[in-house]
């Protein structure tokens, strides 16, 4: 599966160029309150709820002879990561909002990105106590799995399109319209980014549908 | 099948506001290269990219029993349908651009916007050429409709990412996000449009997995 590797390098370029937007355009990381905390949000956000959700997906492909158990413990802790790190980036504009009296919740971004971290956390409730723990029957774990995987497909492009908007929002709030329509660096880097951010999710889907 | 009547109703929904939106808040229709004009440019999207093409993707599980002929002509059509209203909304904006000396192309939406009206033209060629002409074998219409389906679905899946930038985009550009975070009218319709294509999207996806 030479698809793999292109899933590996689309995921690790979308970090680094989340990355280095950061920190070389948008002033670095901090935790005090400041845009510099803010900045954690989409990087979290990027290594949580898009690469390590996407790995998380392609476990059961990826390890296909693998022991079914072992498999499925890092499935789980994938998305156990991923979900802990998202929580960590709501955190993180929660309290840059709170700290510079900017409302939360006012933005599709947020309402859309909010719903899509609930019914995550909610997936990967249901998954554990599903097809980890040893209390469901096997004609529920079956009735379930198709459920499970179109969940777990849709939440994923709801994140995908979460940061489309993300992206979109915070270039227009760091430059105006006309500057982002003059194609500055900055500009062409996060278009480049979110470009990236649809080819991972593709493929990541393509490998999970096929 | 009660979905199909909740995927409707989304859908109705969906138009409806984006039409209320750009006339009550927006300043209603033109063409004429003004901002009026632009106006076209959501409507025309959401009633093609969205609803004709959630609705030419349901044919066939709707009309189950009927002649296949007869429903691929339909799906064919709506898709062509589709295609034409994208088509004008592509030009409704790049006139009103050109009309104001905007430059074309800079932003994220428009690259991936773009790119799913492209794949979306291809697919439609595709289409036509496989499975409605008489020429191609049916070895290669068998091989060729897992990728029709999962390509459909992905720019399908574009499409509304797309419109979703687009929205916080043009509110954006409408109103500053200081006004947007007080949570006025106009922001809360928009974002409740943006919800309901995300739940039109789900289900029209749910439906064509089953
Ligand atoms: C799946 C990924 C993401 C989710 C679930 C998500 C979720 C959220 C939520 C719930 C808020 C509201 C916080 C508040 O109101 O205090 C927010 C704010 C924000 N996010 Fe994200 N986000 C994601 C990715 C990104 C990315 C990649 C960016 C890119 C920079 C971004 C940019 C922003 C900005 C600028 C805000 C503040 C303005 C607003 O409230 O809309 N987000 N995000
Ligand atoms: C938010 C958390 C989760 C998400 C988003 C998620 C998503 C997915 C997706 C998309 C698939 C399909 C993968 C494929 O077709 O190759 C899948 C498969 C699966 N998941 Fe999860 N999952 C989550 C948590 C869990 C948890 C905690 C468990 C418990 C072990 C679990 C058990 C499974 C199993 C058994 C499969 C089927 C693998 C197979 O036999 O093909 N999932 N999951
Ligand atoms: C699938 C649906 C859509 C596609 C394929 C699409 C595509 C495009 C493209 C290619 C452009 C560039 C035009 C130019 O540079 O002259 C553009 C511009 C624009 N679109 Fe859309 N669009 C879609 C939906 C929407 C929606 C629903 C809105 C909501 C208002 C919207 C708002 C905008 C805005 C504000 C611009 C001008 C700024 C810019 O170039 O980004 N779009 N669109
Ligand atoms: C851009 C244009 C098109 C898109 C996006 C598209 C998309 C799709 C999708 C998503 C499906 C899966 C529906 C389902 O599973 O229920 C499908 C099925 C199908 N499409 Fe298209 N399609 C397009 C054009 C065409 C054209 C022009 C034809 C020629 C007749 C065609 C023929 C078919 C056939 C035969 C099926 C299989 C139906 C079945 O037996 O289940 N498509 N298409
Ligand atoms: O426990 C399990 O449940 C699912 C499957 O049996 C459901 O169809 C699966 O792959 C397991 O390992």
């Amino acid at each position: 599966l030479a698809l793999l590797g292109v899933v590996e390098v689309l995921g690790v370029a979308a970090i680094a160029m989340v990355c280095y937007w950061a920190a070389h355009y948008r002033g670095g990381f901090a935790w005090d309150g400041s845009g510099q905390q803010f900045n954690w949000h989409p990087v979290l956000m990027v290594v949580g709820l898009v690469f390590l959700y996407g790995n998380a997906i392609l476990t059961y492909r990826v390890f296909r002879d693998q022991v079914k158990f072992g498999v499925k413990i890092l499935h789980a802790v994938l998305q156990m990561t991923a979900l802990i790190l998202s929580i960590m980036a709501l955190v993180a504009t929660f309290d840059f909002h709170n700290a510079n009296g900017i409302a939360n919740m006012y933005s599709l971004h947020s309402w859309v990105g909010l719903t899509a971290v609930i019914l995550f956390a909610l997936q990967w409730v249901l998954g554990v106590s599903t097809y980890l723990l040893p209390f469901a029957r096997r004609w529920i774990r079956t009735w379930f799995m198709p459920y499970h995987r179109f969940l777990g497909l849709i939440i994923f492009g709801m994140s995908i399109a979460t940061c489309l908007m993300g992206l979109t929002e915070k270039l227009l709030f760091s430059m105006d319209a006309d500057t982002y329509s003059t194609f500055p660096p900055e500009g062409i880097l996060v278009n480049c980014l979110g470009l990236i951010l649809v080819l991972f999710g593709g493929f990541v889907g393509f490998i999970a549908t096929k």
